[in-house]
């Protein structure tokens, strides 16, 4: 393990680690920027296990801010860098139940009028776009499930997927250019806290003398740092709760399974909803997403939280074939019959670094460590402006300009002075 | 263990849950009210532990409220009831330096216009009340601690301490006259999260049914109710985190030493700021905390935290040695050299549930759990007022009135509607 002193280390290798680095080593090319992670190379943990989707459909002002600019930065990346992140805006199509449709009602002005571009779907439209959805469930199963009818469905327009692996691609290539360093098979297992004037007394530093987080210990050996930038997602409270620091992170499973079958053909080929000629993301009552991943010729479904479900931490989380089988399937398979008898192919499972706070991004200065954490599930989609928000803080600035040319306050993402609406569309 | 059905189950016969059950069984003498604890007899965890100080001096309206009509029932209880709770009002007295004091001035003039008592002191009046008071410590031992110059103190009128085991055993008996349960020897080991409308299948609840918290699991077997009151402090999260709920709070080790010598007497029997004839509860720069405890002829010690101080759960944690003697100690002995070469004579250690987020109580209805927790230190001087606000949730009041007369909305320590400014006072 190198023994110099680095102006920068980023732990954390996954898409948020990546876009730090990024846009820290262009701001300040002259630094030295090092990005530790333990596995053996890039967006290998969570990022390499998300579902992303992207999309601007969200209540708080900031989660729309960072989500359109990152995804208007991934179609610049893409249609004229000419680096191809399989970004489609196939669009995200919520089918909801009478109340929650009333529900949705309330927010729907709003969104309107920050021009989320939403159209309302009737259920003769879903009749004829969705030949292969029962609106109305009816057999034995659907009562004991407590499936209700499709009342209409929210069409969200510029809404897609992406690649998690191809943006994390892009951010690596762009950041190794700038002369960026990584090294891989480094786990951050504590953060250093040293005294600022040592006394060279064991047990240092005391109760009585400022302190410094000086970089990290790891199964390497420390790493030493003016500025630790800590990306670890899922990880942050195993880190800062050591050091007395909430974080407000709870880590939390979430399963994807995939599907690949000629019984998905024609939902997967959906015409009328889009360009690429395939159904949107799709939720379904009662959390269950779907998700078409037409080089694949199949779908990934997941289905978003309840009470009941463990905020806890795992090295190596594992999709359990019984949570999709008894969660899962018996809504799945009346909503869309195509899907009755089949089996996944394959399957895995990711944490999600929740901020139950207001589910949306923290970027906070703490002593001299950059906490860059909460994505909550939509990190992907909000990885670009994170990445420069994180370097703003960085440079001490007070305002981060995101792709665009729109700024955002650096100290609005911050604990002390937060500043974001909750959010109350979360998948 | 009794297996039938509860109307209100309180988990945790600390201060808390004591004051809750009380006020419940209070409002409602008909309802079966049970309190269990892991323990033998009631607050024999973190509320022995307490330093047990009460203070108004909160920078938080709602705060402030808590404490005040919480004091002023305690000292309804003793003077008016003739319940001994040794509640003495000795005040509080901050020793600052010069830009401590320039911090505190900034909250002086509000905390003034809410009736908080307080009065400086200057240089001159503390060599004249304290004579054991170093007020500019100039040992080299001092100069590599960095402590520097006392500037003025701030003395807190209406502030004291008082007996937590005696608050504890006063609603106690209240509860138990009112014909109030207990089990001990229960340990709550889980939620028991029930389907409302159970399949009687296996693995459920699953994430398509409607669910109730019924209860808790303990060591015992399970133990049913219509509603849970959760009063488990710093145990909190270890129940709440498997629920997927975010209860915000970390538990944290405070450590108590308790000194007994003929070298304080002086001290312990400082005259000029109280009819008691002693020091007050005394804070020093670097938050070192000194409590006079005349019945002891003695004195406890803490500190407060810092960074680097962990957030971690112990099931009995212990005082260590060498926190007093490296952290407390060259503080304490410089200031008040009557302490140079006193160790302790016996110490403790307690956990406080630390609610970062405002360090202010949570009192919140989630499912049919009320969960109550956070006291983030200051819940003896609070138990009554928080208790009375459990009643008042538990019976869907808008508003607890608490004693005095005044009321407070119950939403506004939920975590929901929360309206509690960030409380910049702690200790």
């Amino acid at each position: 393990m190198s023994s110099k002193h680095l102006d920068v280390l980023v732990v954390g290798a996954g898409v948020i680690g990546l876009s730090a680095a990024y846009h820290i080593k262009e701001a300040n090319p002259n630094l030295s920027v090092l990005v530790i992670d333990r596995r053996s190379s890039p967006a290998q943990g969570d990022t390499a296990k998300s579902m992303a989707g992207v999309r601007d459909t969200f209540t708080s002002e900031v989660n729309r801010l960072l989500a359109r600019s990152s995804i208007d930065f991934y179609k610049h990346v893409q249609a004229e860098l000419g680096f191809n992140l399989n970004l489609e805006l196939v669009g995200y199509l919520w089918l909801l139940t009478e109340s929650e449709f009333r529900e949705f009602e309330s927010i729907k002005p709003m969104m309107e009028q920050e021009r989320v571009r939403l159209r309302i779907l009737e259920r003769e439209d879903l009749a004829r776009l969705l030949p292969d959805l029962t609106l109305d469930p009816s057999s034995q199963q659907s009562e004991l499930v407590g499936l209700e009818s499709i009342h209409k469905a929210i069409h969200g327009l510029d809404c897609g997927t992406i690649a998690p692996d191809l943006v994390a691609k892009y951010f690596e290539n762009q950041y190794r250019k700038l002369g960026g360093e990584f090294q891989f098979g480094v786990e951050a297992k504590a953060l250093r806290l040293v005294a600022k004037n040592s006394l060279d007394l064991p047990g240092e530093p005391f109760l009585w003398q400022d302190k410094r987080i000086a970089g990290v210990e790891t199964n390497q050996g420390p790493i030493l740092a003016d500025t630790t930038v800590f990306a670890g997602g899922a990880r942050t409270p195993m880190l800062f709760d050591p050091m007395g620091i909430d974080c407000y992170i709870k880590p939390k499973k979430r399963q994807v399974f995939q599907f690949r079958s000629n019984n998905l053909d024609r939902l997967l080929n959906s015409k009328g909803f889009n360009e690429q000629n395939t159904i949107p993301f799709t939720i379904l009552p009662k959390g269950t997403c779907i998700k078409p991943v037409k080089g694949e010729r199949g779908f990934w479904i997941t289905a978003s939280d309840d009470i009941g479900r463990a905020f806890s931490f795992e090295e190596e989380p594992i999709a359990e074939e019984a949570y999709f089988t008894m969660n899962i399937y018996p809504i799945l398979s009346e909503y869309f019959p195509c899907f009755t008898n089949l089996r996944p192919t394959n399957s895995w499972a990711g944490l999600y670094d929740i901020n139950s706070l207001d589910a949306t991004p923290i970027i906070e200065k703490i002593n001299s460590c950059i906490l860059t954490t909460g994505m909550s599930g939509s990190g992907i989609m909000k990885a670009d402006a994170v990445g420069r928000i994180t370097a703003a803080l960085l440079n001490d600035q007070d305002k981060a300009v995101l792709y665009g040319g729109q700024s955002i306050s650096t100290s609005r993402l911050g604990l002390t002075n937060r500043n974001v609406g909750r959010e109350q569309l979360v998948l």
